[in-house]
């Protein structure tokens, strides 16, 4: 049971290294990089680097570092990012079709963000059996077929803030097993399915702590 | 420097508990809250909000808890959240006008969400001068001006990664203090600037870590 004994914190840094190794990949300029310089790239500490990827299994030699192209690979099978994942996004607002196509192009340019957006929701009768960047959108009441038959892992929720609870409860109960929340309320969901909340207006009150940081030194 | 003592990580909390005492006002049924009460409604433990909220005074009181308008006052001067804070955004393309509409509903509905909205930028000439839902669209040579005139405090990134740390620098050279930037890039900035990265892509990642955890058990 790996998750219970690793720290979200350190989860939180696995995709930051595995950045930095599709872009050296890329490069292609070198096959190993040190805790050192994969720490400044990703913006964390050397000692920390070392210390979170020892979490997973002995990646580095001493003296050499990491090798680019096996680490990458290593990260990818811990993140589950080393086959696609179905996701689905529930919400045709703006932000929605701005979240689709964001992801969209994620999914284009990132060699491994292996996360494939196969299915859009909404509400709005207007709306479903059309599509989005290509991208079918269904209604509510496919949640549980369409989460069956596409084998969908996770849900974008981006409806509004009333609604949210109701419609994580339907993927919840279809079987969904991660949900990332972009409306303005704390979702209750079962121990089993793991939400990360994305909101935007806590991180700008957050933000707001900062700023007289300047006026006052 | 208050900033350099106290962790991010109460940082962070304090708006969750800003939202459940904005809401208890509005019910107005009550006038004080216990620490229990208050870390169930915002999903924290009761020991850690007496932890979190004890770095800023002595708030509570043994056997009553807190008074709930008092503690919303602290904690909208503790954020710099009890006067308005004038925002900026740039980039508006689908992301940009998605997270203005956001923005604008939370500042309608959240009564301590005191930031304001105050000017959008883009680089293409066929949105400069226009606006979008009221706020009016600048190009980036008007940033230094804008910057100045209106006070702006605090800069929403919604440029393509490309672009994002050009755009950064001309707004810390105009003197912005903090950066909420959703561009899958990390930001340079100097130590004064305090960025936040809501970077949707690393989220999911992060999220895909947690997937197999009902499969598996």
């Amino acid at each position: 049971m790996r998750w219970n004994k690793i720290s979200d914190a350190v989860i939180r840094r696995l995709p930051l290294y595995l950045r930095v190794l599709d872009d050296l990949a890329q490069e292609s300029e070198t096959d190993s990089i040190s805790s050192q310089e994969l720490g400044v790239r990703a913006g964390v500490g050397p000692a920390l680097v070392r210390k979170d990827l020892a979490w997973f299994g002995e990646f580095g030699k001493q003296g050499v570092g990491y090798e680019v192209g096996f680490l990458r690979d290593e990260l990818r099978k811990i993140l589950n990012l080393d086959s696609k994942l179905p996701v689905a996004l529930v919400g045709v607002g703006s932000l929605g079709v701005a979240l689709t196509r964001y992801h969209l192009k994620r999914y284009a340019e990132d060699a491994s963000f292996n996360l494939d957006l196969e299915a859009l929701f909404d509400s709005d009768p207007t709306k479903i059996g059309r599509s989005v960047e290509g991208i079918p959108v269904y209604g509510l009441e496919d949640i549980p077929s369409q989460v069956e038959e596409k084998g969908l892992k996770i849900v974008i929720v981006a409806v509004p803030s009333q609604n949210a609870q109701d419609v994580a409860n339907l993927f919840i109960e279809a079987g969904i097993q991660g949900i990332l929340n972009f409306a303005p309320v704390k979702l209750k969901a079962p121990e089993a399915v793991y939400v990360v909340d994305t909101d935007v207006s806590l991180e700008l009150q957050r933000l707001a702590y900062y700023v007289p940081k300047v006026t006052m030194s």
